[in-house]
């Protein structure tokens, strides 16, 4: 069909939007993705790849997962009825936007957020409604409210990445007494707040709670996420998630962590520690603005263009998130907690680098 | 929120649709999900779990996986930039429909075929428009052709799930060339005929070939698919696909395979010499029609009701696939190609099943 353009077969919607990206780039010390600095212990892996020797690999996934969804809910004291798991969360959030975005439909988040909500959303042709945080990067509840009561959807992730914000459960509640549809609490940093929306469960059938075993977990590399609902959304979106989504390798680890989650508390307790130390040495630091977070990352801002701060930092081996592309986030960037070690080698570079911008003029 | 129910947040056409759904059931000779009757090599898993012992979990996949759409694009020939690869080729059929479907908007298939299809071409909203079979069950060209000029989407399977019918290149090349929109050709099957749409790719960019490893490949329980499309298409579709959709183990694993190809063919030509066997087997049957496949498996019909058939064959220890629930499929069950062993299993059990029927009357 020579001649033809994508205009002709992709929807608008998709044309429009900008993919979302990341460049991949080697460094030392690597602050840019929100990962664990550790990996799981190797006593645990050893036991993993045991198992897993043991099973075919020509064989599909069962088709409900029922070992692993009643492994969630010992995990998190929520039926297995309620919980679907996914190769990743991100996986999870694409299908309850199939199940409840379309053209017509509102989606409502806060901005900035994770990018991904809005990509998705506006790609099921849903109307888009943002409520921006406050200056100080806080949730503004009010508007929260406004637009969970205006709109079919509301995502919230909490806490908030790139941004670390924590909603706490009163200002949930009161967002889901008066939401006019779902309200989508995405808690992939949850563990790192030692909180959860997921009490509220119980009293709100049209929360959904989603989790990864991508950050305090620390298997990224084997996507593994969950969906904690009322039976009667997780039956509905179940039928839009993709059969057999979850390998057998990735169930058989996440069984694993969950039996062994006891043992992943100690690298938790070391980010949320070395966070804070992270925290108090950027406020110390002339020029630089550090934000709150509940999150195993830190958005601070300085008064040079975000870009130039990043190229030195990169320069120097440690790689951050430039995210002054977000709305609000002007001259931001975005470092993963890392080991105390990386810490220091970015406080380090970060002083360089200011220094010689400061210079510059 | 108490009092409320899916129907006020769940899309209409997802709440109408029934769940593609699959009964977990035991059974010595599993031939109902048309799975590689063999395990890949020892001496390729050993590899795979050598490798990957030496990865970190802790860190997501690449963002865009370079290595594997480059040995993908050596494996097949086509550029690497129209290349994604999936958790599953499912993945890349939903990532399609997400950047094409929405209420409006047509996709077609022929019936019977695969169930996902129209599941999710129906949540984004889309028409859907059907194009029977012929009763013979091979594909009725000029309906495909019509469908294809009404249809922003046409999906066909080739070799068709569940029926085993191929399409060849001449039929394709016609609907191409007439077909107003994207034709998506899902070949998950088409290690075992032998032939493939691929090189149709360079004189039609609007066609998508899906693959999987999930059949000849026999790595159903990691999950890897790909796409190959024409690099405007893959743009788009690759801005709704999920970031990190492969996990770092079946990145390895895929990789491992592509290189190791030939070892597989092996494996490969003895389920298509045992498919023929098999299918000669059921037409000496009396009462049994059995129907010409390019795939790894048989769709064939008997006298009696396909539950009584399945219900039997499973009190055997065999079990196969019950598709009497599609289109012009009555009486009819789908049985995978298994090793040698396990065909004269199902066999025998089938002749036990036929005749305690006939005596029933």
């Amino acid at each position: 069909m020579p001649g033809r353009s994508p205009s002709d077969v992709i929807k608008r919607e998709v044309r429009e939007a900008s993919a979302y990206t990341l460049k991949y780039l080697e460094a030392d010390v690597k602050l840019d993705q929100n990962e664990n600095p550790r990996e799981i212990p190797d006593s645990l892996k050893r036991k993993i790849m045991a198992r897993f020797g043991e099973l075919g690999w020509r064989q599909y996934p069962e088709f409900t997962p029922s070992r692993m969804t009643a492994a969630i809910s010992r995990f998190t004291g929520w039926p297995a009825d309620g919980i679907l798991v996914g190769n990743g969360s991100n996986e999870l959030i694409l299908a309850a936007l199939v199940a409840t975005a379309a053209p017509g439909k509102t989606v409502a988040m806060p901005q900035p957020t994770f990018t991904v909500y809005r990509l998705l959303a506006s790609a099921m042709g849903a109307t888009i409604r943002e409520a921006p945080l406050r200056a100080d990067m806080t949730f503004d509840v009010e508007r929260l409210r406004e637009a969970g009561r205006d709109s079919d959807v509301l995502i919230v992730c909490s806490p908030n990445n790139p941004t670390g914000t924590f909603l706490p459960a009163a200002d949930l509640s009161r967002i889901l007494a008066s939401a006019r549809g779902l309200v989508i609490v995405d808690e992939a940093y949850h563990e790192f707040s030692r909180q959860s929306a997921a009490p509220l469960l119980e009293r709100f059938d049209n929360l959904i709670v989603l989790r990864t075993f991508s950050k305090a977990m620390a298997i990224a590399g084997l996507r593994f996420g969950y969906m904690l609902a009322s039976p009667g959304i997780a039956r509905e979106v179940n039928k839009v998630k993709l059969p057999y989504n979850v390998n057998v390798f990735t169930l058989t680890a996440a069984e694993v962590l969950i039996d062994a989650s006891g043992e992943m508390e100690g690298s938790i307790r070391a980010v949320i520690e070395d966070r804070e130390r992270l925290k108090a040495a950027l406020d110390v630091r002339p020029g630089v603005e550090a934000f709150p977070s509940a999150a195993n990352f830190v958005l601070f801002r300085t008064a040079h263009p975000a870009g130039e701060v990043f190229e030195r930092l990169y320069e120097n081996g440690v790689l951050v998130r430039d995210v002054s592309g977000y709305p609000m986030l002007e001259r931001s960037l975005r470092v993963s907690v890392g080991t105390a070690g990386e810490n220091a080698r970015f406080l380090e570079a970060l002083d360089d680098a200011l220094e010689a911008l400061d210079a510059q003029g």
